[in-house]
């Protein structure tokens, strides 16, 4: 017989199915024993009446996690979970396992802590609410492209070794490079702006790499970046448009093919409003001191406690979960940052707040090569690493611009995860090399 | 006016309309200015019937690469590309261009040697043959992603920086991370296995880095793979049939989305057969023998000239572009390969032969943790680095494989490249690490 997902049993009501999965857990209860069989779909209740129909476990004393093929009649039980149940079972143990797993998979919320959880994720991962948020990191990248092929934009893959560091000699991995020094990408910057001169609008989904030296539960030193960069903008403003639809693409997708996920993690969707409320970096500093008495103002960047702040007030006075700041000043922005216009001090940046917390870094970049040239002059970096990125410029650029976002932030920010490590497969950090 | 991309003007005849891009090309004829006009997606010529309308770019000297907004009339032209062209020009410069590229990128071939092609990659992706092989990639990538979401399989991203080296100890580059040695990963392979534990039916699509200091027309030191690994298989047929219709679906994808860029590099597009053609390892050194005279019997693998006489069999035999050689010898195959259980001298295993040349490599794995300490102690490899992934089989796997399909080497088979490094962006090799 041919096995079908769990997720299709509730389909063949009254009739016998396949399935096959793990056995996530099994116990007894007045003479019956209930069997459940998870895949990777889901989960499906199978109830065992005779002793005879569970030999085929009990000979080996096998127990959970052991891999069964387990075909059954499939009974409306309002009791079972999705409302269904297999009876008249017959089981085949397809790999036994004897040995009790490290850290208990069946039950609803999964009581280790953090360290126990992440030294054992080959099989910790299993549990439901575990894998939820990596389905969720699925989802969120399918959203991600799907909104920007939508809108004619071309994924590239940039290279992760590069000869120098990215924006700044600090915090970057070094390895060694056939016998010369090299560096771990700390961001597609550099590549992603050069094909704005290629495809006009391009995206990439992947690794960066960051040795900030901190050990928070904010903080991971490789995590997965969705990168954006287009051109013929009109400043960032056209950035920060798409960037609102870019985000509601991915809520859309999650929200329409990742329903049992957002169930299993209790998550409250945000909606994001047509127009995402926002408020200049200046004006950000006075609201601080008038509405919490913090004087900020002369600060070069806002802190977490600002961010919480500002996050507080778009909730209470827009009931959005979103907030820009814009205009960050230059002094605090990378070197290929477009000044406003109008206000030379301040930057055509901004960042995105979801629900208290950065999610967002964006703006408008320099275009002529000319401004790359006195740019680097005035931060005070030699020429000769950036020669190879400028030749983008110095060969016709159009306005342009772009935002990236952390995907772990994102999925942190959403299921309220009380650490990044949990959102991301396999982390790295300070001391965490494996698994 | 809203600016439309060049795809669309062609349903506009008859229209005033606005478009932007690139000057890709300038020349007089008869008295009259043709200028080409290159955006993202495609070019459109516009003419210039009068020295007035050309001020703007005559008052700067301004030449080709620069950036330009052109309103004009749509009007049919049997001899302009794509049938239509400009009239009644107004041209407004957006990013002026006076220095001459270092390559010209408006003839129908670049002709430059592969070094000035890739160390000034910035400009010359944007020639319409260079960024072609660009998209294709995306595409390869759409396709790839679509045919395995369609299937159930869950996209992963897997950490790239390891504590070991994944399959062996050479050719891995190696890094300072916080004082302590890390690597970089050579492949995927242990999280995608692990991960069949979770979600059963996995890929990715990311950057593998291998130290080979070898320096060919066919290796690259990073490269993209498109990694699958899955569960419930029968044994390496299972694994192949899958691969068979990412196959078809990538070239589907391809077929049906990219046109224009098949036909800029003349892409002569295989067909995938419902079976693709198969032989025995044994088999295929024999009929080496046979056909091209050469004993190659008991080498333990076969040679790029091996699988050239293979894959001019298979297309004169069975008029196949694709042929499947089963069963290598468990000798040179990692020790997670699971052997024939027939003949444990040969393996579950099989290498997809593309026009031929290698192009994927797959097979089924060992799945029970008994066979894996069993092989990691014949291979005399130590437990202790690969614990972590082994707990994945000590807590039950299903019988499960996969494959990995070196997206370049995809591109080069297909588009007929003479060098893989022009094939990816920003190529890494023994001696180049920029642009």
């Amino acid at each position: 017989m041919q096995r079908i997902p769990t997720s299709e049993v509730g389909s063949h009501v009254g009739e016998r199915v396949r399935v096959m999965g793990w056995l996530h857990s099994l116990r007894q209860l007045g003479g019956i024993n209930f069997l459940v069989i998870r895949d990777g779909w889901g989960i499906v209740q199978a109830v065992a009446e005779t002793e005879a129909e569970l030999i085929p476990l009990q000979q080996g004393e096998f127990g959970v996690e052991s891999v069964l093929a387990v075909e059954g009649l499939v009974v409306s039980e309002a009791q079972a979970p999705g409302g269904i149940e297999l009876h008249g079972l017959q089981i085949e143990v397809i790999t036994p396992v004897t040995e009790v797993p490290p850290v208990a998979l069946n039950k609803r919320k999964i009581s280790a802590n953090i360290t126990t959880l992440l030294d054992h994720a080959p099989v910790t991962y299993r549990h439901l609410a575990r894998r939820a948020i990596l389905r969720l990191a699925a989802g969120a990248m399918e959203g991600f492209r799907s909104t920007l092929t939508a809108r004619g934009f071309t994924e590239i893959q940039t290279p992760k070794i590069v000869a120098a560091a990215t924006e700044s000699g600090a915090n970057v991995f070094k390895l060694d490079y056939f016998g010369r020094p090299a560096y771990l990408a700390q961001s597609p910057q550099f590549y992603k702006q050069i094909m704005v001169g290629v495809f006009e609008r391009v995206f990439e989904v992947g690794p960066v790499f960051r040795a900030e030296p901190h050990d928070t539960t904010r903080h991971i030193n490789e995590y997965v970046s969705l990168d954006v960069e287009f051109g013929f903008i009109e400043n960032h403003f056209t950035v920060m448009a798409l960037l609102r639809d870019v985000i509601a693409g991915i809520l859309a997708t999650l929200g329409e093919h990742y329903t049992d996920e957002l169930t299993i993690l209790g998550v409250q969707m945000p909606t994001v409003p047509a127009q995402i409320p926002q408020i200049h970096f200046a004006e950000a500093q006075d609201l601080i001191l008038q509405r919490y008495g913090t004087d900020v103002r002369g600060e070069p960047d806002l802190s977490p406690q600002d961010e919480r702040w500002l996050g507080e007030w778009a909730r209470q006075e827009f009931g959005s979960d979103f907030l820009f700041v814009t205009g960050y000043p230059m002094g605090k922005r990378p070197f290929y940052t477009h000044p406003d216009p109008k206000q030379p001090e301040y930057s055509n940046s901004f960042d995105l707040i979801f629900r208290g917390a950065e999610l967002v870094t964006g703006g408008q970049r320099l275009h002529l090569y000319t401004d790359y040239l006195a740019a680097l002059e005035k931060a005070n970096l030699p020429l000769e690493p950036f020669e190879y990125y400028l030749e983008a410029f110095r060969y016709g650029m159009p306005p342009e611009g772009g935002f990236a976002i952390g995907l772990e932030r994102l999925l942190m920010q959403l299921t309220g995860a009380p650490n990044i490590r949990l959102t991301t497969l396999f982390p790295r950090d300070l001391s965490r090399l494996t698994p």
